[in-house]
């Protein structure tokens, strides 16, 4: 097999990054299965049309159902809201198609389980996006962790800080709902956190968290995007019904403590994502906004230069060097897709599960679900009694 | 009054530090009370002895009972390890002397209260050493906060880290034994955050944390100091009954939202005190590593030029500017204790109470050990109830 | 005009930067000419063949002068080394079309100068691949100076480090060789901070400068790519005859003071390509290690919180937002050439010449050329005495 | 000798400055000789009393000849302007007093020649205060350097930037004249820098610089001091006749290359006083605005973890640890000078001239004088031919 063909549910702001991922691959990765962006499929068959086009579909669809039953369609990328995921996934599975589906898996644990079963029955490769896993500085930390090089791991602590949500006169956007997005800050930021805990450090056992909604009220929106919402009638509003923010502490099965926050309220930070972990050897702290750098502490450094290292990770030691630019050289958001697809045309050609997959994504799942049912409990909470 | 002669039971790193704002204080801050270093007490004869010759105290003596109860001492400066507190000051204040406590104020809130009670039926000044709050940039902070400039406040998240206990053959000093230190990094570092955030956004209301040690068991030490300890039969050890790492989730009685972490295990961290406060309106950032600066985001700023500024808090607009040195010129951990004593002495001058004084020292105290039942009942504690 | 053909000569690094450019173009800027990527053409007929299937070109040959004369070519894209500049763009002139030329443009003044005047003299729309100018902080900073936010300009200093030059069994690239690439550190990175002061603070009027070659030979190549080679027998070597530093000072027409450095003997950096303005009302600092940032001073910002502002260029203010990625997501260094791309395009369809073009071109091969000659003459140089 | 006496000509913001030190130093390094204030001198009587009650100096004068040959002082402290250093000097040495002399020496090389002859005659020691040598961080630097841990020495660049004169309202101080003050920018800032460059690299064998005054005439003060002064009636003004800005290029003996700039217009820029050096085996950045903070650079760093290092030069393995506070707490500005004077005493102790001695005081003299010759006739100078 030299060329995959995809269909993808879904072409805004994911939509996008996945398009333009596919795009770059075969250039900087020749040597690789070559993605063949066959189909788009929206519910607005305008939008999705001009989509098509803009993003370089061959054919472009509004039935998801047909999109998926089609022979000629080898991988579906499911980006659209994350209430459409399952029915999207399992039908996918059922015809027998390898996917990619974009986080949270599904509105809730259950859900996203039998997304799995169904991947599993069907014999079929999948794989959830979380990208942040394929900067080549976080890369970097996962070696230094995985070599002994940063010993016993004591501490992660991670904070994801977004700011978009301070003005009061932000539109309850589909992220803002429930139903649609399935939680807020937790869900959407907070997914990221613990799939980069769950990736770099292992399972946690035990969670309790508090979660927070600050500006209860929202306007009404006339259009909706997932980022971004045109304001309609002021005088209208509704009720936000997910988190501005949820904090929670953890228990790692092996030793470490944890702190993770997600918020939308941290005025000042577009994007933060950022973790730090500290190891009996050694430390490293990563913020997405310097996405290129990794700071790398080491225990054993000569006694009079200890100091955090501000490694570029754009070296030819460094995972995907040669395949972008120099040395020196900053790669941004959207390469992260790129690596991410890399590993699934990988995994299919090796045969062999992508990593991350459904199991990786059920994990999450569980997580964020344990820390919402010790928010509403207000105690603590082993994430495997759910 | 032009002269407040002092007795200071103590002499190791709080005793030097101490010594070290009476000295400097008179040049520095000419038009003020002058603090006249008249004796410095502690336990061995010969050490304080020499401390009193080192530190320039004309006397020296090894009775503190004595000390207190001497009509030509104005004001008793305790920095002996924190078992000892209760006992000095209650009888300070009985003795109808003024006095400064390092903190934590006791082994437990009920004998801070007592504390409390003592000098507030005595009538004397009291204060307690949060030393933290006396740096130019977080009293900048501070203005920002009282003034409005950073809106409602959302979040607040505060670490102190620091990694001289990772090593495993570090002796079992006495900060490690619950005994005579009450706590380890929580009641140590923990409550300078604590403090912190009393002073920057108000009453915290209910909290839930977790606790580890790490090493629970280290080689009994030769002889010891707070900091520091020589290691002696490395066979023989005991157990650490401390607290190597403390976090804890926080509500505030203003709605905003708070995240704590005090560990001894941050390896790469000499010393980090940092914290973050976003509001409405804006966001600060401190780390003491970086003691005269603070980062600070404005959200009125203009569109295109949004960002952190780096404050260098060495202007003339800034706390104490002009005293010490010109613009862009540091200062260094020690100027926080003689701005500390400034205040102290214009307390007494002004007849009122210094800030922070023993109420500062009791709220600390009440978080710290709501945080500590926390722990034990793994469940969210509402601080009033203690 | 929906389209414009491309025929390009050059496939190596810069070949391959322009290629991801003009691919992905037409995704991010759906609204502009479509650049077609129709000829990419090269000496090594096996290399390039293997480059137009992999970069995604219709068709490779390797005749350039057949592919400059070819009517259905618009456009033709030099990237080939220096010292092939001049013959081709000549080439491409008479043949009437437009053309993008990398920097420099040529091995020497004069001969940048007849290119010019051939471009001028066919009518061509013409441009120089300064794209560093293309990065949404840098042109956030040409906006704040032409804004007179920044007020009168006092200074401009830039430095470009690279470290790839530091191991002395590095061999002798072709970017070490007089005579293939007119001047080492100088030409190649200096370059650039010499085009991004004329772009931002305006004419150089005279210089005086120092060059070092700190490494005077060098293994010869086995082969050899413009940033890498492989050694082939070390016991041959050959004399390195370009510089691996040069520095100058400048005076500026406005009165300005200006400092420039440019090497690769600065061990650490691996592209450290970074200037700083300081104006009678605030100033700026650019590093492209850190790209997506722009530090930012204002001298009227309220007197308790003055200080540089770290600005993330990412926001919808900043040049090319809502293009790419969220605010606070990074770009990378190929989305320079992306909007390089796009200022081309724009002006083909305006009718007008793209800027940076050839005059900037030869305005930088003149400031160039005035170092060089002050580090011959050790005396200051009026450039326009060039 | 286990007490020397002082003597002190000069008492604003130096005077202070080493009143400060000589306070801490008996309590900070009990072990050496104590020095003991004896007497502070200025012309100004009333001045110099408060200053010496303020200050803590025994005895106080306004007669500094009268001083200089008292039988019970041991050492003269000068920090007077720097038109007052040679007179006092000379006294001093020919009354067989040992010295410390702020910098500049003098006004000229000339002078400074003839200071050291002075003391070399009378067999005196002599210091000189370049106190920055003393930052524990740059102490550190100068170790790597020594110990060949940067390996042979490609660049040094260095820059002093400060902002206070871009007010064209600040008026004319008397640092802003030449009669009194010697130069501008050059000797106050960039003497600094030349003497980190000769303490760390070595000899500069040629310079080239370029100077500007931006503002020209400026009110005249009402009254004034060295870094401030009132304004009196606007309307009149004077002539600024020292440089704003001095900027130059140099060669080392070594065969490194220099790049110096000294400027009072950078805005934003309070105290930036910053080095960086690079060499085969690794490189070094500081930055005295985060005096306790040096980046340091290895070459042989393992190849997935290169980077600059943030090391905090408080650690037991730093220079003066242990004496201050524990590692990860700051000192600053004002700890620089205790060093200095510490290094006097050790000096007078081991009878040995002290680093930096008057000898370093010319060298630097002799680098600032061959830039400003440079600037006059616009040519490389070569230091030796002064």
């Amino acid at each position: 097999m030299t060329k995959l063909n995809i269909g993808m549910v879904g072409y805004k702001f994911m939509g996008k990054a996945h398009s333009n991922a596919y795009r770059a691959l075969p250039m900087f990765f020749p040597d690789r299965i070559t993605p063949n962006m066959k189909v788009i499929c929206g519910r607005n068959t305008a939008a999705v049309s001009a989509a098509a086009a803009q993003f370089g579909w061959a054919e472009h669809t509004s039935d998801w159902k047909a999109l998926v039953s089609r022979e000629d369609i080898d991988l579906i990328d499911i980006n659209a809201p994350s209430n459409a995921h399952k029915e999207i996934a399992v039908a996918a599975a059922q015809a027998g198609k390898h996917f990619y589906c974009e986080k949270p898996l599904a509105l809730s644990l259950q859900d996203s389980r039998e997304m799995l079963e169904a991947a599993e029955n069907a014999g079929v490769k999948h794989m959830v996006g979380f990208n942040y896993r394929f900067a080549p500085a976080v890369m970097l930390a996962k070696r230094l962790i995985d070599e002994g090089r940063l010993g016993d791991i004591y501490h992660f602590r991670a904070w994801f800080l977004q700011d978009w949500l301070v003005d009061p006169d932000f539109p309850l956007a589909w992220r803002l709902q429930k139903e649609i997005a399935g939680s807020g800050a937790h869900g959407d930021l907070g997914a990221h956190l613990i799939d980069m805990a769950y990736y770099l450090i292992g399972d946690i056992t035990e969670v309790i968290g508090m979660s927070e909604t600050f500006i209860k009220e929202r306007p009404l929106p006339e259009e909706t995007g997932g980022l971004s919402a045109t304001s309609g009638n002021q005088a209208e509003t509704g009720p936000v019904t997910v988190d501005d923010a949820t904090l929670f502490l953890a228990r790692f099965g092996n030793g470490a403590l944890g702190s993770f926050e997600a918020t939308r309220f941290a005025t000042g930070h577009r994007s933060t994502n950022s973790f730090e972990i500290n190891g009996s050897k050694g430390s490293v702290i990563f913020d997405f906004e310097r996405m290129n750098e990794l700071q790398v502490y080491f225990k054993d450094d000569k006694e009079d230069v200890q100091g955090f290292r501000r490694v570029l990770a754009t070296d030819p030691a460094h995972a995907y060097s040669g395949v972008w630019w120099p040395a020196g050289h900053p790669i941004g958001y959207e390469h992260t897709f790129t690596h991410a697809f890399v590993e699934f045309l990988d995994a299919i050609e090796q045969d062999r599960q992508p990593v991350p997959n459904f199991n990786d994504g059920v994990k999450c799942q569980q997580v964020l679900e344990a820390v919402e049912l010790s928010v509403q409990e207000r105690k603590w909470i082993y994430v495997a009694s759910l």
